[in-house]
């Protein structure tokens, strides 16, 4: 067996699906020591669930703790506070990963089989409230109590934005989309961006500035997620495409192709048929002009991400964080 | 409608469902605070989860936070930091119940329906996650880092203690099952009382005296549960009687039938055939010398947390807190 380092490392690459910027390069010692702490919970748990944690926490992209290493090394942070939180931020989305999975019935993520498909719901509810305590305890290894508020905080929002999810499935507008995915995306974003600043004693200015970077960056990353789920493939997604439209969640390019005149028989065939509806949406999301569209509106939040980032003294980490808006335009297309 | 305060007051006897002593009297000021805050909690949500959240929290008996705030006046710590752990103390036992509930597919709990037989799973899951962090929220509220890190550990090892009922459900000894309600019950009575002192910046030997106070208490607490989970009117218990073993949850009572020679029958078949099994278990656990030797555990436990309670400076707290292990023995028997 390949000792542990060289088992758990992926390349820079192949993580991060960013195809032509590495923001791990700046990070490559903390996130390995990243990982570390995210075998550290595996091997702290009790036996029985080891299997299960290994299952998911190994092999996730990590750009959110990349984020808060990387907002941390612009104000000269002490990677020994950084690193517990960087893992505590990826052991938080991948509990809420987990009870998503459950929720939505899903298979497939990240191109395996899910928790509650290889070992069934109770299992995967316990694993998510386990993993919900595990990263509140490393944030609190820092001894830092505002990074364990925004913790809590952080949390509070993604369960807002999944119950908004839940009891308004089809009666979507834009505006409740946009408030959604700021809940259910973004805010982890932002909070794994704030992170950095604020374990890095950053000017009060500073911590806006990643907040709202990381919020807009959330933004971007979340509809070109949707978009993908519409027209990416399986295999690049590592789930079944348009998923989200066949648990009846409207996203961004179905809102759109329902808000068009052209889409207004679609609407109606909706209200009265759902399945038939979603059926017609599949073939006429396609149709010119809607796609387009989206891109153009994550562009506009790569746009105020960067636009935050301008507030900073000029860095090369900055300039990094900045490539990185293009990047999630371009990921995977 | 009446004003929140008195419609949300219960009296002190009702509430505690221990009859002869009130361990509300001393704290009766700070447990209507907490009533406050846990009313808070249910305004701040979205107001879609309010009628759900206004379901859970009203009406609980408020036994964990009684013993936070007692613990606290034990050494005369500032109310405004014992309010918001005590109410989080309850919000997090409220989440825990809410998922447990999911998991063991439950319909009543406190004489109620329960959430995920009004609302569904999917409700019932993600409430708890919200109340998860809610309760870590109140936590930070005190910028006290030890709480917050006792709060995460709690809670992960209430999920230990899940996990391990999932996994074992039918292969246990006595020492599986005072391992299980130790992480499951005593913990949180555990957590419940340190949380108290630690705020109140009590020596290092309260903390630990209260510690062991609590954890014994819960032991007893769990214990007499499961007893009157077998021997209790459904009334009373507000649940279905032998609801555990239903699930195919052995507790102490069954256990200790199990191992006696008189037992090995009934052990036997419930190998061979798990539903003849607890039928049999459920006409034989009434044998004499079963529930009364479950009773002599319990007070075993009792006499551990009276023999904590000794290492304190004599006071009317201290007095109150000892009497309430005998409560604790008596209740709705």
């Amino acid at each position: 067996m390949l000792p542990y380092r060289l088992a758990f490392w992926i390349p820079c690459k192949e993580r991060s699906n960013l195809a032509d910027v590495s923001i791990f390069e700046p990070i490559q010692q903390e996130i390995v020591q990243v990982e570390e702490r995210l075998n550290q919970v595996i091997n702290a748990a009790p036996p029985e669930m080891s299997e299960q944690l290994d299952h998911v926490l190994r092999g996730g992209k990590l750009f959110r703790p990349a984020l808060t290493l990387l907002a941390g090394k612009l104000y000269h942070g002490n990677p020994d506070l950084l690193i517990p939180v960087a893992a505590a931020v990826e052991v938080l989305h991948t509990a809420t990963l987990i009870h998503d999975d459950v929720l939505d019935n899903s298979h497939f993520r990240r191109g395996k089989p899910t928790i509650n498909s290889l070992w069934g719901n109770y299992d995967a509810v316990l694993l998510g409230d386990y993993l919900f305590a595990a990263s509140a305890h490393m944030t609190a290894e820092t001894e830092n109590v505002r990074a364990m508020k925004l913790h809590a905080q952080a949390l509070m929002t993604v369960c807002s934005g999944e119950i908004k999810e839940f009891l308004n499935p089809f009666n979507q507008s834009r505006e409740h989309y946009f408030q959604r995915i700021g809940d259910k995306t973004a805010s982890l974003f932002s909070a794994a961006a704030e992170f950095g600043v604020i374990l890095s004693n950053a000017p009060e200015e500073a911590v806006q500035s990643l907040k709202e970077y990381g919020y807009n960056l959330g933004m971007s990353f979340q509809i070109v997620d949707d978009i993908l789920d519409l027209t990416g493939q399986k295999e690049t997604m590592g789930k079944p495409v348009a998923s989200d439209l066949s648990q009846g969640v409207l996203t961004l390019p179905t809102i759109l192709l329902l808000e068009y005149p052209e889409g207004r028989d679609i609407k109606e065939i909706f209200e009265r048929d759902k399945e038939k509806g979603i059926k017609l949406i599949k073939e006429r999301v396609y149709e010119p002009g809607i796609i387009e569209e989206c891109y153009l509106i994550a562009r506009s939040y790569c746009s105020q991400a960067r636009l935050a980032l301008e507030q900073l003294p000029p860095s090369p980490i900055s300039s990094l964080l900045a490539s990185l808006t293009d990047e999630v335009i371009k990921r995977a297309k």
